[in-house]
């Protein structure tokens, strides 16, 4: 159960009644579309040259790494020491992050198969708004204010909710479109987490079954499963982020997907500066497993749906490179896969079936948090 | 899927073959039984003169607070410092903890339904050992070998598995056989974590339901549910304990039973002593919502079976008595309720079906775990 769209927001017609108040009509099944779909997402820098930019960004954001009042001064300086080790690793991953290109093929795909499922919301237009890299969030506002979208979905493509990924996208989209479309011409609603649709467990429970292949028959159900999300401050843990749960969940149902079949755990990854994160750490576990002798791992990125820097450099280079170990593996990203294009069309279907504003866990900030900026983009999309 | 108890374990009835190696054959359907099932838990003191005694046993536990080699000494003089204050909660609760009781009802009951679900294992004989209080585990082993006791299933009553409270129990569990039964007449195999059981999680769906019918239906499905369990210490949480993961798939278990009807959390109870635990907070998180003006709350305690001090104490009485507000609540706890006593009866019933010597989680120690104890008691089971 959700929270419902008003009827204005569903069709887009309001009419006035005797007394003058809007008042909801069923139009007979014609597209009410066009329908925007904004694909959310922290991105990557795509080039090399665009390091220094994305590092900056993300330092910048207080909802992701709060740095108090001097947070653009420091910012520009942490980006300004971190470009060359960052230049780096984006040139041993290729020289830049795939990340928009998956975006925007999902976003495509997603829309191809959204036009059959509910032609009565068609056509849909895919975009993607990156909170640290190009499209920047004014970007794409700007393309769908030219392509004439009065209807929108803001789909993250974090599944599981923080307030440091779809908080903050969400909050950034809020500031945006006040400068930019102040009349709220563009009606939206929000599909703020989906950690445990069937689709996305089906998908990662597949490729993990795809990647145990790879084992001899003999090991095979001996192997550990190390499911790797990425980690956050304690401090933002402790006020109470819903992140840690839904990711816990994610886990749990990919490997009743899986009939537990297999020993796993949960473990936490990129954790940076002195400050205490959540674990156990990813790095920790895989160097303290070889250590044992149990070097039968596959590593899943259960929190990121494309590959980014914290796949292809972080776990497969620093982490499972550096243990010259070759039977420690990692499970695909969702990317491309079929599967995973069909869980997002389902994700998106469902919620337009469903008339729904956001999910029933939107509304409610985290227990301990009283940013302003939190409870004011709330009351915007939950007002639509 | 599980491991599979040895068919010795199974039938124990071992033939020799033509080459002298026990082989096992199928008996025809008459009884297996009697079959012993121990209900294992932390227990508490039944009544006031039992309080320095637990609070003894529980600060020696170096499997549950690790106080290095002053362990004895230092649990001495934190029991005897503590004693005073816990007496009078315990006082205040009505003169003891009711887990005793219950836990003997819960054994009981479940008995009745097994001996109806499974007549090839009958009769089924409940019993219990706590790891901190009266029944502890030499003297339930006792009972058992006078009982005649040859085939046992180590049932831990917390749902999900923690080295801190399932694995301290069934360390205790083989340090205790070693002495006792030194050439294990008793074949063990072990429920070792039930986390998202159908029946469990339909009960604690039940119970917030009952509970949600006391609010207004104009605020009923604004309520928030606070899901409460004992939290960590982040050491035990950093060394990869599967608890904080285990207890979140529980309560997305239980909301998802509830179709996301309401806002919920996942809090952490408990915390004691100057190190960093795991939050957020049940205190912080109560007194947070209630200064918001967001007064509605149901707590819910999801990682405890029975009421013992830490609801009837700590929720009922300093969390929620302390707010003075009367819309905050505490679903009731499973205690003695039918559809969770049919939950226990269908865990085992499983167990037995699937002829398993423990999860395929067991097996693996806490990736950062070097403790001796811990591989010992788990090669133990997994060779009964």
């Amino acid at each position: 159960m959700s929270l419902r769209l008003s009827p204005r927001a569903a069709i887009r017609l309001p009419l006035l009644n005797s007394r003058g108040l809007a008042t909801a009509i069923h139009l007979p099944k014609v597209s009410r579309g066009p329908t925007g779909i904004v694909l959310l997402n922290m991105g990557g820098p795509s080039t090399i040259a665009e390091v220094y930019d994305f590092l900056y960004r993300l330092f910048a954001d207080g909802d992701l790494i709060p740095l108090g009042r001097y947070q653009e001064t420091l910012a520009r300086f942490i980006a300004w020491r971190r470009t060359p080790k960052i230049e780096h690793h984006y040139e041993e991953i290729g020289g830049g992050s795939p990340i928009r290109k998956w975006s925007e093929f999902q976003a495509t795909e997603m829309c191809k198969r959204l036009d059959k499922l509910s032609p009565e919301t068609a056509p849909h237009k895919g975009y993607v708004a990156f909170r640290y890299a190009k499209p920047l969030t004014d970007e794409t506002l700007n393309q769908m204010q030219q392509d004439g979208i009065k209807r929108a979905i803001a789909f993250t493509q974090y599944p599981q909710y923080s307030c440091s990924t779809t908080g903050s996208s969400l909050n950034e989209l809020w500031k945006v479109t006040r400068s930019l479309d102040p009349n709220s011409e563009i009606k939206w609603s929000v599909i703020d987490r989906w950690p445990t649709h069937s689709g996305l467990v089906k998908t990662f429970a597949r490729l993990i079954k795809d990647k145990l292949k790879e084992y001899d028959e003999k090991v095979r159900d001996k192997v550990i499963l190390l499911f790797s999300a990425h980690s956050l401050p304690m401090s933002v843990v402790n006020r109470g982020d819903p992140y840690p749960a839904e990711v816990a969940a994610t886990a749990h149902s990919v490997m009743s997907e899986l009939k537990f079949t297999n020993p796993y755990r949960l473990v936490w990854q990129s954790q940076v500066g002195p400050s205490a994160w959540l674990g156990a750490q990813t790095s920790d576990t895989v160097k303290s497993l070889v250590k044992k002798g149990q070097t039968n791992i596959i590593l899943v990125p259960i929190a990121f749906t494309s590959d980014h820097i914290e796949t292809l450099h972080e776990l497969d280079l620093e982490i499972i490179k550096e243990t010259k170990v070759e039977s420690i593996k990692r499970a695909e990203s969702l990317n491309g896969h079929p599967m995973f294009i069909d869980a997002l069309a389902d994700v998106v279907h469902n919620h337009l079936k469903e008339g729904a504003l956001a999910s029933n866990q939107y509304p409610m900030q985290c227990p301990m948090c009283t940013k302003e900026v939190c409870s004011n983009s709330r009351r915007f999309f939950l007002n639509q």
